[in-house]
């Protein structure tokens, strides 16, 4: 069942109870050898087994049965944005990961420095990984001998981190649906951008953007390794409803990484900015900014990279982390406080994986069913069943009482 | 999933098996106090346990996660129409309800008596909830005292019930999408009754409620509480499809409450009249027309009633008082017998809740679940999980045979 959200926005009413949605990313994880424990399940996780017993338990799918998401879409999904209705470029969320805010005129790029032989095959799609300090130099130099002044565009190269860097062409009558230059493989070259909408001014951008990135490995080509480039995710900010107007909630993010604060404000939540990127520094910036919000979204990163890197214990640590900040959650009398993840990491597949995610509801007006502990497979038998990530919000405002009664 | 009427009208076949749905109002409940137990755990239902023990239960989504309904959605998710797709205006509930039988030409509205000060602010949005002998009173002189007639408009008004009455509106070319006149809170002046479609029969039929809104508040000048009124829920009958047409089912409602026969008229169904208005008055009712109908819809008003009192002890004692008209119903062998609520009441909440509401089939031929007792908990556990409402209907013609192949 999809998020219709007229209906909530219709329903929806301000009270003082308030909503924390605690997203481990990547919790979700798979036993290393047969009848063996998850990450989550081997944890020692007190406080999180407490919510559990108290609460409600399920497992939600993020994006459709089967399928991984990334990291944006996940997120639109357990803010209530159905993700395969909401598209959304990977180059608007670096954009706005990096607080660069998009205005209507412009198109969004993800950049990758990429390492290319002579003929321009790509031989590294990251450039060895080069240093963010390495990224600083090599975006300004793009900025400084690249334009499309003739054209009527503007262009601004920021840069992100290691190997990544965002680009934003600014002008009038950009837009279409423009494809990526990356081929996805080393030993190919890189591909043109062409537009796939059929319309003038997608067949104009592409043609810009593809004389951008000519200009663009020309001034690279000397580099010794980030003699190349790839656009990913090339987009405007597609306008979605913004989720303190559609649930009526002073919306904070609490993210450490430029992505998730990237969807969060792609949404209109107000992003914290907070010292530390530990879970114990998110809960003190969490405390400050308590009274001035009705909805907390708190993004937990480690939980991922470790299931990137395989590293089972590490992801397990990190999860043991987050158990001990719980109670201080706790302690801020939430109306909701909900724990889940945005996809799985399972460290065996050191890679995301559609696999469902374990996901607990807490607060007074929450149904106690009888799951008794935080796992993936003590959440199967939760009173919310395996259900679809948009509807966490929905749920969340009924038991925080946060939405006026359906017709008479 | 939302119930697809045209797949279901194509397949629906008739046969000897008849379908009971048994609806205690409000059923769903919470415990008062952690780890206690709801009113509809805390009672004592051999019956009902027994039902669930032979039978498959699960909890059903009124309307969608976390929203509470009122009665005339939630009884039409029952029902299998969807309440989202199909909007039914109070005033057209109230109508039917009082077995007035709206035509294509009229709009009905509800009427709440209100007391207002001298500059018309609405000081009791009930009138102090003035007797039924004193809103028959007002609802005559209302009828006596008011018209459209200079517009071609005929007015019938009409008594309901203590504060409450109905208005139709009857003639050609009314309708549009109408405004309500009730502030919702105290201390403000009522609102006029203004037209969203932006039509011209719109625009006319909002002006002339507003002269006859008018009109009544004079006549009402000199009454001590009732000198003022409110106007809600204004529509026409949306016409759906028939209850009947669709399933080839003949349909029986047998309800003590307006709203409810008023909902199953709007379906279709025909209301049964009986003497009394308790449980056992009921199965009374339905064991007279047994052989005349293949579908019976049984309405229990005062679980909801008790629950929105905040009385635990009350609402469940009536639960208990529906566990113990169960063997008449079994003994005469429907095909399948549905028990479930139309929404959560929870004594706790004094109010309509979004909390899923358990449910159970039971009949020959309903796969009997692992679930052995009627609760809350319990049917978490249930064959069908946590489902939407609309789709009782057709997993009860699954269970009695009514439904032909899909396919070759």
């Amino acid at each position: 069942m999809i998020t219709e959200h007229k209906i909530y926005e219709a329903l929806a009413l301000r009270n003082d109870k308030k909503i924390v949605l605690l997203v481990m990313d990547g919790l979700g994880g798979l036993p290393m050898a047969p009848n063996g424990l998850t990450e989550l399940e081997a944890a020692y996780t007190p406080n999180l087994d407490r919510l559990a017993r108290e609460g409600s338990s399920g497992r939600s799918i993020p994006v459709r049965p089967g399928i991984a998401p990334g990291s944006g879409p996940a997120h639109l999904s357990l803010f209530s944005y159905d993700p395969v209705q909401f598209e959304i470029g990977r180059g608007v969320l670096e954009a706005l990961g990096i607080g660069f805010d998009l205005g209507p005129n412009d198109v969004a790029a993800r950049g990758n420095f990429a390492t290319a032989d002579e003929q321009g095959v790509i031989l590294d799609r990251r450039a060895g990984r080069i240093s963010t300090d390495e990224c600083i130099r090599l975006a300004n130099k793009l900025q400084k001998h690249t334009n499309l002044a003739d054209d009527g565009v503007e262009v601004i190269v920021k840069p992100v981190k290691e190997h990544r860097f965002v680009v934003i062409f600014r002008g009038e009558g950009l837009g279409g649906e423009l494809t990526e230059t990356d081929p996805l493989v080393t030993g190919q070259p890189p591909l043109p951008v062409e537009d796939l909408s059929g319309t003038p001014e997608g067949a104009r951008t592409a043609q810009l953007i593809n004389k951008w990135v000519e200009q663009a490995r020309q001034v690279l080509v000397d580099e010794p390794r980030a003699n190349s480039l790839n656009l990913r995710g090339i987009a405007k900010d597609p306008g979605l409803p913004k989720f303190s107007d559609t649930y009526q909630l002073r919306s904070a993010a609490i993210a450490v990484y430029p992505m998730y604060k990237g969807v969060a404000k792609l949404v209109g939540m107000e992003v914290i900015t907070f010292e530390g990127d530990r879970p114990h520094h998110e809960i003190a910036a969490l405390k400050q900014a308590w009274d001035d919000y009705d909805f907390f979204f708190i993004h937990i990163k480690k939980t991922d990279s470790y299931g990137e890197d395989g590293n089972f214990d590490a992801k397990m640590h990190e999860i043991e982390a987050v158990d001990a900040i719980i109670p201080e959650i706790v302690a801020l009398n939430p109306g909701v406080l909900i724990v889940t993840g945005d996809h799985s990491t399972p460290a065996k597949l050191r890679a995301h994986s559609h696999h469902p995610v374990p996901t607990l509801f807490w607060g007074p007006d929450v149904m106690q069913d009888r799951v008794t502990i935080f796992g993936e497979r003590a959440s199967e038998r939760g009173a919310f069943g395996l259900f679809h990530a948009t509807e966490i919000i929905p749920w969340a405002l009924g038991f925080a009482d946060r939405l006026k009664r359906f017709g008479a």
